[in-house]
C-alpha cells in the first residue's frame, strides 16, 4: 500500500473511528457505548478519539449525519432512472419495508433526543438537523415530481413534512411491531403526485 | 370525610400513586424516577408501591395506558357535537397544536420503548398498547366519518395507522422543534374525508 500522508492518515484516522463509532452506537444504543471502547474496538488511542470528537454527543452527531447521508443517498439513487413512476416507486417500497423501523437506527435517534432533552446547545444541533433532513426530502419530492414531469399539490416542504412524519411514524411502530406494512408512505407519495398533476 | 371501605382505600392509593407518577415520568422521564421517590412523593410506603405495581416498568405501562386513555378521551369528546365538520376540525387542531409533540409525553414513550428494547414481555405489552391505540384511532375517524354521513376512502385500520403515523411524526419533530405547525395532521384528516366523500 502506497504510504499515506500525515492529512491523509489524519484522515483515516477519522474515518475509521466515525464507521466503529456508528456501528457500535446501532448495536448497543448511546448509553452503553463509550469513547474508550471505540477507541480499543477501533484499534486507535482514547487520544485518537478525544483529539477528533470532543464529546461523546459530538460523535453521536456525526454519527447521525453520516447515518442520514447514507439513507438519503440510497433514496436519491432509487428514485433516479429512467422508468416508469410505478417502477420507481417499488425500489422506494423495498428501501421503506428494509429501512423504516431499522431498530438500531430508530432508537439511537430516540435516545440522542432524550440525551438533548436538557442541553441547549445539543438542541440547537437537533433543530439544524431535522431542518436538513427535511430539506433533502423536500428537494428528492420534488426531483421526482419534476423527472415525472408532475407536480407537488403542496409547497415542497410541507410536503416533505408530511412524507417525513410518516417515515418517523412508521418508524416507531415497525420498530416496536416488525408485522405492520410500510406500504402507506409509498401510496402517501403516489396519492400526493396523482393529485398534484390532477389539481394542473 | 365519608369513611372509605378497605376497598375504596385500596383502590384510593393505587390512583394517587398512579397520578403521582404520571407526573414524575412525565417531568423527570422513566431512569431518573424510581419507586421509592414515587411512593414518598404520593405520601405512601414503598410496600404500597410495590404491593400495586411489581416493577417499574409494570407502573410505567399503567401510567402511559393512563395517559393515552386521557389523551383520546379529549379527541373524542371535541371531534363530537352537532357542529359543522370544519368547527371539529379546528378544535382537534388547537388539541393537535397542544398535545403533539409534549416533551415530557413523547420522550416518556421513547424511553420507555428504549428501555422495552431487550425485554421480550415489554415489548409484547408494547405491541399490545399501540395496537389498542390503532383501534381506538380507527374508531374515532369511523365515528366522525359516520357521524357526518361521509366515508372513509380507506379501511378503517389503514386510515388510523397513517393519522396515527403522522401524529407520531409531527409529534417527534415538534419535540425538537416546537415552531414546526400541527396542522398537516389537521389537513390530512380532512382531505381523507374529502377524498372518501368524493368515491362514492
Amino acid at each position: 500500500m502506497a504510504r499515506l500522508t500525515r492529512t491523509e492518515s489524519q484522515a483515516r484516522t477519522r474515518t475509521d473511528l466515525l464507521v466503529t463509532a456508528r456501528d457500535m452506537f446501532l448495536a448497543d444504543g448511546y448509553a452503553k457505548t463509550s469513547l474508550e471502547r471505540v477507541a480499543e474496538e477501533a484499534g486507535y488511542s482514547k487520544g485518537a478519539v478525544y483529539s477528533n470528537f470532543r464529546t461523546k454527543s459530538a460523535l453521536c452527531l456525526e454519527v447521525l449525519a453520516l447515518i442520514h447521508e447514507t439513507k438519503f443517498g440510497e433514496v436519491t439513487e432509487l428514485l433516479a432512472g429512467e422508468d416508469t413512476l410505478e417502477a420507481r416507486l417499488d425500489r422506494f417500497q423495498g428501501w421503506a419495508e428494509r429501512t423504516l423501523g431499522d431498530v438500531g437506527w430508530t432508537m439511537l435517534e430516540f435516545e440522542f433526543a432524550i440525551v438533548a432533552r436538557d442541553d441547549p446547545a445539543l438542541q440547537a444541533a437537533l433543530v439544524s438537523s431535522l431542518s436538513l433532513v427535511r430539506g433533502t426530502v423536500a428537494a428528492q419530492l420534488q426531483a421526482l415530481a419534476d423527472s415525472m414531469d408532475m407536480t407537488l399539490p403542496l409547497p415542497p416542504a410541507d410536503a416533505a413534512t408530511a412524507v417525513l412524519s410518516l417515515g418517523l411514524g412508521l418508524g416507531i411502530q415497525r420498530a416496536i411491531d416488525p408485522s405492520l406494512s410500510a406500504r402507506l408512505i409509498t401510496d402517501a407519495v403516489r396519492a400526493m403526485l396523482m393529485t398534484g398533476d390532477r389539481a394542473r
